[in-house]
């Protein structure tokens, strides 16, 4: 199967796409975006044994490469139209490229997302590239930038869980809850949507808690303060991890995906699922107490090429 | 150096980027597209070793990522607007990220593109993929799907020349011209742009003449009937290459990024560096002529995974 049966196979999904002109199989995609909003647009790669243990599920792998991009997505406040893969493949079994797609085209269906076009190519370890492309109304987009002294601080869902599923994972443990936490990771779309002209800035915690917190307030020139306690942890983690270990993955653990945003307090009614953990502060830096003690953080969330 | 400072010191260049609100630095781009127009979206990828040897100058990987993906921006007749990058390092010698960074903005430049995001990973070997997003008048968009019989075929450039510089490059020879040939195609925008109105159905020329011209006149329900001995060969192609090799190379060699085209006759006018290489029929298939006799190609030209 060479590369362009691969395509028309596996990827070529006809059906209702608004806004799509021409889909997959020209030499580009024509588009036709609304004349009302602006556009975002967001980029991410997952390398095998980099991102994800070389034995997953390759239906996972497909999900989570839309997902980690539409969570930029939803940090953006934008809602998602269409997205393009590029596809690195060591060899072409039919099994997993099937399995691929279904899990790409999960996540792409829950959330309405087209894909659009592609690229395939061969290397030496899997490595998927997803762009995708949402809209907004002119202006709302949620930046990292906007964050205000006395504004509270929050996150959706519970943190750590991501981090910890990948551990188990990696000494042949599992716990359910926890492995789907960090496979097929929730984007926040809906809660995005919701904090447009509510939030004064959002982030999508990929790197951890900590790390992506302090981007945002060094983006917004402003600092922070959070309580450790107030962190919300799931019942998973908690049964797993001690405190100091449930803490750390909290707080600096990858992949969790959820989203952190900061607000004037009054202004949050009826968003869903979200905890405050600390306020912006006009001086500089991110400041962690527990027990009412400041604490040190030190790791400041997974960066590459350290 | 960790990825963010990677991201801030090579790829962070602020200046006049027209439709950009927010770019590199955030969850994602925010961006203003022309409400006139419609958009035209590629993606493409180059695995190390795979689409370029190992030890290519790094500048010349960056220069080469934009141009191939400008390339199918000129195939759709697209103006090209921003781009997004995902890059894979093998390690982040800064020399090698620098160099690199300078072919890419050099080939951005030259065409007015502005990067607008990006995501940094670590790998096994380098892998670039750059999406590159254009605009064009609505219904304007040149597909493959459009041919007509009777319509002249039309090939931009000479052809053969990047798969002879790939060539001697491989086996330690080297001319000047092929090797740039190979090394930083030109992209067709100029081209692309005028032939929007008067072609019938385009396509670039990245895996060998024959078997992109067979993807445009199998989209169009056509066939086509081509003459070996009218494809315009370059100087050096004919002066390091036996004829047998160079029509092999011109029909069936990757990599030279010129543009096919299928027009009716009359209509092209006033279009700089183009060969009338034959003509589209009714009868299916593409059939190569020399000397007046029908033969065969027995290569369809470069795809992965056969």
């Amino acid at each position: 199967m060479d590369e362009f049966e691969l395509i028309r196979r596996f990827f070529d999904r006809k059906g209702e796409m608004p806004g799509v002109v021409v889909g997959v199989g020209d030499d580009g995609a024509v588009l036709a975006p609304d004349d009302a909003k602006q556009q975002v647009q967001v980029i991410d790669t997952l390398v095998e044994s980099v991102h994800f243990p070389a034995d997953t599920n390759p239906a996972d792998i497909g999900y989570r490469a839309v997902a980690v991009n539409l969570s930029d997505i939803a940090a953006m406040g934008a809602e998602p139209r269409w997205m393009t893969l590029a596809l690195t493949l060591v060899d072409s079994s039919e099994n997993w490229i099937d399995s691929f797609a279904s899990g790409l085209f999960e996540a792409a269906g829950q959330y309405d997302v087209a894909l659009i076009g592609g690229d395939t190519t061969s290397g030496p370890v899997v490595t998927v590239t997803v762009t995708l492309t949402g809209d907004i109304e002119p202006g709302a987009a949620l930046l990292r930038s906007g964050a205000k002294p006395g504004d509270a601080i929050f996150v959706t869902g519970t943190l750590g869980d991501a981090a910890a599923g990948l551990k188990l994972l990696q000494v042949g443990a599992s716990d359910d809850f926890l492995a789907q936490r960090f496979l097929r990771p929730t984007p926040r779309i809906n809660t995005g949507r919701a904090l447009v002209g509510t939030a004064n800035a959002a982030i999508d915690i990929s790197d951890g808690l900590a790390g992506d917190l302090a981007k945002l307030l060094n983006a917004s020139d402003v600092g922070g303060e959070i309580d450790i306690d107030k962190l919300p942890l799931s019942e998973s983690l908690r049964e797993y991890f001690v405190a100091e270990e449930r803490h750390h993955l909290a707080l600096c653990g990858g992949d969790d995906y959820e989203l952190c945003f900061t607000a004037p307090i009054e202004s949050v009614t009826d968003i869903a699922e979200i905890t405050c953990i600390g306020s912006v502060t006009k001086a500089r830096g991110l400041r962690c107490k527990r027990d009412g003690d400041i604490v040190v953080v030190d790791n400041s969330g997974y960066r590459h090429f350290q």
